[in-house]
């Protein structure tokens, strides 16, 4: 069981934010791993949704670095000298997949929802697969035991702990109470630094649409800021979690409340939706007054239990630990057989490219048994 | 990488309620373990203060519980017709350690400060070694390293996960922030659910004898309750995760300041010292009175960090994660460089048979690479 000798063979999908992050915490540590653990790090290749470069020799730090820099430029990756340019994804992982190496590991941190089939072909094709990526998960059911079932053929294996709370030791944790036999009874979670955010803005008397436009100034929100209002990022993750848990479900199984109307969901532009978005502050400051007066303060909250699951704006004590999160933070709670009188409680920052790349890191020295 | 086809040959010290639980856990997972992962788990030995059984084919379901059984009735394991006798831990671990077998692992389940130097052999011999006994870690510094010497010269792993919250993430969080390069900041915790419980009991406005009372009846406490109360449990934690995070610290360095005045502590027998203990009722009263005009509450927390570490009543912000903390609840609080604006938090029961034994099932099966 030792883990001398190991090496880890990465290709890894996505330079975004995440995928940066990762890379520079991957070479800040692996002079250390090699050191203290003969852990060896090569970098068989990296890739955008425009291709991919390949060396199966590895590369150096300082083509690592070029390939970032060269990657936040929205330059094609083929512009770079070193490793051959690969045009697609898949041609990709039939190649280095065929270079059989021991350690191999596709990583995902991008955020494509095309690419379960993919990652399907490289676990078939002998890698290990680690993901930051929700959407290849949280599909449909088919789509998500497609994925088990070619772990099982293989015998290779399917790591996920930054989908959920980003570096938080959320899967780690459901992962060891179910598989030391512990019985769950119901896991509740906090899971949108964004929907936090606003929640605990309104319980300090800022209208909403002024919590959403200081939510949006701060950089916590996509874009399209109506993809965090409706919630289906935080769904994914409950989802996540549910699948994990045992119960087969569909998308559609969980319950799901956006914070916005329908009416408002469907204007055309951002800058309509957030014209109209004044609508909402009387309704959001009754209910915060009206949950005040019960000691009670509002939260997005995520519930799964084999009777089912809901994502949802939720009154609760304020004394309670949902009550008692502020800000952006994520907090997950898990009630069980052996954790029934005082639920396992797990909190903090649940986003950010930091937290997030150091869940995908933990995940990958996992699989060498280094962690 | 596959985990199939892996064997955990266990040689396990210390039968006594933690002990049992495990041997209880094992047995209902033995089963799916196999089916899922094809890991078989093989009880070589069960071994108390007094003599070990051995079985170098492995213990069946049933004579794994007539061994608990009798140990449960304090005789000797030499009355059992089953396995063979040995009579001391040392050669239990030079015969097991013989059979050569991959997959050996060494658990201590005892609350024994001697066994240092076995753990050392063990390691030497090939085992891995899982831990809930803090003694042998929270010795000397010397004794320490010369544990992580003998894994390091024989390629062995020791892990100790249930030592510091019981089955709480608390070391898997350590570790992951240290393997993955985070800069930690301090640490701290609320690590006694004696000490907790009595805290909230002050707050609540109970007398000082009373909260102590209270905790006995409930069996939250130890035989002589001044082990609690002395916060030398909680220095071991402490101490635990210091060497962990790489201070090089004797138990000295830590300041520990006792719930008790060191007089009380001398009293000759339980007794004697309960009935003197509402001396100190007026003076926690009027603390807690302090403390709750500034709203402040007491907590009694351990905090380290490079500057040094302390163990000590602290009055904290109500508001706080530690002032919201109620009851027998740990908690343990990471600031680094990523979780600097929120720390980290890990919440729940951390203590009590089924938990501590489930945190030392979890190190088996990060062992055997089923987590």
């Amino acid at each position: 069981m030792s883990t001398s000798g190991r090496e880890l063979c990465l290709l890894h999908l996505g330079i975004g934010q995440v995928g940066r992050a990762l890379v520079q915490q991957l070479l800040a540590r692996r002079q250390e791993l090699q050191a203290d653990y003969g852990l060896k790090i090569r970098y068989l290749g990296l890739a955008t949704s425009r291709g991919a470069l390949l060396e199966p020799s590895g590369f150096s730090a300082e083509e690592l670095q070029q390939t970032l820099a060269l990657a936040a430029t929205k330059r094609s990756l083929s512009e770079l000298g070193s490793g051959d340019f690969v045009a697609s994804i898949p041609e990709a992982i039939a190649i280095a997949g065929g270079w059989q190496l021991p350690g191999a590991v596709l990583i995902d941190t991008t955020a494509s929802d095309e690419l379960a089939p993919e990652l399907a072909q490289a676990l078939g094709r002998g890698f290990d697969v680690v993901l930051s990526n929700k959407k290849p998960l949280a599909g449909t059911l088919a789509e998500y035991q497609a994925l088990q079932d070619a772990c099982r053929q293989s015998g290779t294996r399917l790591r996920y702990e930054a989908t959920v709370g980003a570096g938080l030791p959320v899967i780690h944790t459901l992962e060891t109470l179910i598989q030391t036999g512990d019985e769950l009874l119901e896991i509740q979670g906090s899971l949108s630094g964004t929907l936090g955010f606003i929640c605990t803005s309104l319980e300090d008397g800022l209208p909403f649409s002024q919590a959403l436009e200081r939510a949006r100034r701060l950089g916590y929100c996509e874009p399209d800021p109506r993809q965090d209002l409706e919630g289906l990022d935080v769904a994914r993750k409950m989802l996540i979690l549910a699948r994990r848990w045992g119960l087969p479900w569909e998308p559609e199984a969980l319950q799901l409340e956006s914070m916005i109307s329908n009416e408002l969901s469907q204007e055309p532009t951002v800058a309509a939706f957030l014209a109209r978005l004044p609508q909402l502050d009387e309704e959001y400051r009754q209910r915060a007054e009206g949950a005040r007066a019960s000691g009670q303060v509002w939260r997005y909250i995520a519930t799964v239990s084999p009777e089912g699951g809901s994502v949802r704006l939720a009154a609760v004590e304020r004394e309670s630990s949902f009550g008692q999160l502020r800000g952006t933070d994520s907090l997950v709670q898990f009630k069980t057989a052996r954790y029934r009188e005082s639920p396992l409680i797990i909190r903090g920052a649940g986003a950010g490219p930091e937290v997030t790349a150091a869940g995908v890191f933990g995940d990958l020295l996992a699989l060498a048994g280094v962690l």
